[in-house]
């Protein structure tokens, strides 16, 4: 953890240094992903069979491509019954905040009588990639699987590796509740792959989303084009802007709620109060000891956190805009002033009862956010990742005669004489 | 142009041949484009001279790095008058079609006392790429540039390589009316990379957009996630429906008007009228003969032009849906009734008098549209593509005691002990 001071001189270099400073592992999977990619393509199934003989020690056909939805229904039985009312609030909260984001349809006659606008329909078919082993969450699977169902995708495809042959019932129980339609057993590049392509068992989709590794990861933007995919996701990150009247065990968790995803995890606290900071500061070793997850947690707290004094709240503003966070909790009494002046972050947490966890699980909103510094351009998952505009335009003579020649000259200009005449052609008569 | 007739048995086959013949050329540049990204990521000015010197062949320092806006209005003022009335009418109709796809933000608060929403921003600073020589088309810059000074755009950035020094009165007047704020003399990969990682003569920018040759567009398939960047594009393409009471003079020009682009352009016809398709294809030979793009329209027509009579329209919307086209034109009576069918198509023409060169240019719809079937998942340019959403939530001590339980018992079961405390400890109290 590095401690900076805003009010001195030497913070512009060092905080320049902060926000550059590159927490993405640069592993180079880009031929070995490639290969396997143009495999699958090829071969398809027996490919897909053969990768997930190697990568995750069991045979498709011996344990089965498919997991029926009966298994999802039945793991979804055999939770706790807390933890089933746990996932159904998260459910109904996030169905319910997505579906608000359905965009219109547009449509308006001009002054010339020409009718233009837009209409919005869903995908055919999407695939949500779910990460097998430690990561494999079942907010995940709501957080990607909602939002499609919510735009209207008929077929909602999942994938997931299940190494060795076991599945993860969680996962299963929120595919169930999330209304997944088809689950197939496989993982990786090989997954991917299989989705944007097809193979004779697979059908392919038009979307795929969903957290994974590198290689993951590496095929989605390999296959960027074939399908659509949501933003790339590197690590995750939190900027906390709080008082000095805050509990400092409180600030601190949530520092660590970030910390311990990851040792690439990045936690970062502006605060105007230097007492404050250093109980802050305190009360994260403190608590860190205490977590079955320290390990992970003091790593990335040692190598990425921070703590930054400002001499007032609003100073850290454009400097949270720097860093564009995924995650910004501002937990002060006028957290709204403060919201109005930032511009860039994926998700914002407002006043000092909005722990960063509770839009993780339950809230509404998408926990699939923009990271490294992508919320200056990139939003978090919605919807509209799972739809698509088309256009439309209907003139008649008399608007074709008025925008028509206009047309014609431009296409002149642009020495591009078949689009003239197709217009040209319409205003003979 | 093949024929094909979809009453008959082999059409099947036939017909997916069709949809998943590649016409995109898989040029190898790849590794080119990776080093130059890298050099000019590292080196900066340094390496942008000498690429531009390369392939440019004139000397940045000499000729000057930027073009200035005075010299942009200088080149708007010696158009001819009506090509400068034909581009004020595009500039206006295109902002008026734009700006009215700014998203609303959002705001509820529900029954658990939970405030939550969504606030749309524009990006700071965009790039618009305008490439040189033929394809240098100032209705593209109107196309690329408006949308993200109606997303509300600060810094609007043009690129655009000048061989030899050579500028393009055209492309610069389009720049001038659409109130692009800076130019700069660069093209090709390393604009690219340039306009991503910034110089010390370039400053970076959020988004890149606008079309290019391949080296452009690998370039901007590897920096997608440093900035966002518009969907890759692929050769143009026109599907037009039509009944037999049309003039198949037009409908040849319509054809023709996607022809002429590029050899790798495709056009295709779906008919019910055997009759009116020999006609269509007989207007189509003699019009070729007349153009100055006789050679491109000739072999793109030869190569990937087709022409399928279905037993009734209605017949060819499944089929158009497979093809997922660019562009649709719906020439007949029922076109409203037809076009409520359609699924995937960027944009869509209705009506006898709706030739779609008109959408290129004055209609006000955006004509940076998917291409190669990828309007079954991707939209047109809009002003979303250079906005971003920020979701935010408030919770007070009531509202986190109505969901915080639930956000706690799912973090135990995912195993983030932090993420638990971090809500866990604000319900204690």
């Amino acid at each position: 953890m590095i401690r900076l001071d805003a009010t001195t001189r030497e913070f512009g270099y060092a905080f320049t240094r902060l926000v550059n400073a590159r927490r993405e592992a640069d592993e180079d999977v880009a031929r070995d992903v490639a290969a396997i990619v143009a495999r699958v393509r090829v071969e398809g199934d027996s490919a897909v069979r053969d990768y997930t003989r190697r990568f995750d020690r069991h045979d498709l056909d011996a344990t089965g491509w498919r997991i029926d939805r009966a298994d999802c229904a039945a793991a979804w039985e055999a939770l706790d019954p807390d933890l089933r009312t746990a996932l159904e609030l998260a459910a109904e909260r996030i169905a319910a905040f997505h579906v608000k984001q359905k965009p219109q349809d547009s449509e308006t006659i001009d002054a010339a009588g020409i009718r233009l606008g837009s209409r919005w329909r869903a995908v055919d078919a999407a695939g949500v990639y779910v990460p097998g082993g430690r990561a494999a969450y079942p907010s995940s699977v709501l957080m990607n699987a909602i939002p499609a169902k919510a735009a209207g995708v008929g077929r909602l495809v999942m994938v997931t590796p299940t190494p060795d042959g076991e599945t993860n019932p969680l996962v299963l129980a929120a595919a169930h509740i999330a209304g997944v339609d088809e689950i197939w057993r496989v993982g990786g590049a090989q997954a991917i792959a299989a989705l944007a392509y097809g193979t004779a068992s697979i059908p392919p989709v038009d979307v795929i989303t969903g957290p994974g590794n590198a290689w993951v990861a590496e095929a989605k933007r390999q296959l960027y084009g074939v399908v659509g995919i949501d933003m790339v996701a590197g690590p995750s990150e939190i900027v906390v802007v709080a008082d000095g009247r805050n509990d400092p065990e409180w600030i601190a968790a949530d520092l660590l709620s970030q910390a311990e995803h990851d040792p690439t995890s990045q936690s970062i606290l502006f605060t105007d109060d230097a007492g404050f900071a250093d109980a802050v500061a305190g009360a994260v070793d403190r608590q860190i000891a205490t977590l079955s997850t320290a390990e992970t947690a003091r790593a990335s707290w040692d190598a990425n956190g921070a703590i930054i004094r400002v001499r007032k709240l609003a100073d850290a503003l454009p400097l949270v805009d720097r860093l564009a966070p995924e995650h910004l909790e501002l937990a002060c009494d006028d957290a709204e002033a403060l919201f109005r002046q930032v511009r860039h972050a994926g998700s914002v947490f407002l006043g000092r009862h909005t722990p960063e966890a509770v839009g993780d699980y339950v809230a509404g909103p998408n926990h699939v956010l923009p990271t490294g510094r992508r919320a200056r351009f990139a939003s978090g998952l919605s919807v509209l990742d799972f739809m698509k505009r088309t256009s439309f335009l209907a003139l008649d003579a008399a608007g074709l005669a008025t925008v028509g020649p206009a047309a014609v000259r431009l296409a002149e200009a642009e020495g591009l004489p078949a689009h003239a005449r197709s217009v040209a052609i319409r205003l003979e008569r």
